[in-house]
């Protein structure tokens, strides 16, 4: 059986790489929970929070998963909400990159 | 002479109360740098930093800047940047509120 995404690591991933073709990325959607992706490229989710301070905690606690992976997601921050934004710059489009970390920020998420 | 914006505390604003008319917001606009109004009702600012972690460190600032004005901005963070957006909703527009925000916003970036 596979690893399940939040046990990999993010991999470097090189220009030229192409993106994660649809089939693929509708087989690794399936693996996560409330995620959508957006014009093709973007994996998002919104987490939603009691408040703005629960919301920068939030920012707070993904903070450090992303920079331990070396990829980086896009935040909105609101009054109880957190917009998370995952694409790979580098290629243009989704890698497996980001469905690794946002399975571990919903892992962050969920305290599991 | 008027107290400085960033020396103002906001003020609790009831629904009903008419947002800001274009001469005062250009006139409030005017104390401010590198601000801009978007669609007549938003107070945005970009600001930049070296990498993701100075991103979120400035979101960490901000925060309790937010907590004690009760006033909440909209926060989009990225790698090296954060987009500061301001709005009154109860109001729908904008508010001295949201200038003195920002000022304060502009005195903790710089230190000063």
């Amino acid at each position: 059986m596979a690893t399940r995404l939040a046990e990999r690591s993010c991999q470097p991933c090189e220009r030229g790489t192409p993106p994660l073709p649809p089939d693929q990325v509708e087989a690794l959607l399936g693996q996560l929970q409330g995620w959508r992706v957006e014009a093709g490229k973007r994996l998002v989710k919104r987490f939603r929070f009691r408040n703005f301070a629960d919301a920068v905690a939030f920012v707070n606690t993904i903070a450090p998963i992303a920079e331990a992976e070396g990829h980086h997601p896009d935040l909105a921050v609101g009054w109880g909400r957190v917009d998370v934004s995952l694409t790979t710059h580098a290629i243009g489009g989704l890698s497996e990159n980001d469905f690794v970390l946002a399975a571990k920020i919903d892992r962050a998420f969920g305290g599991t």
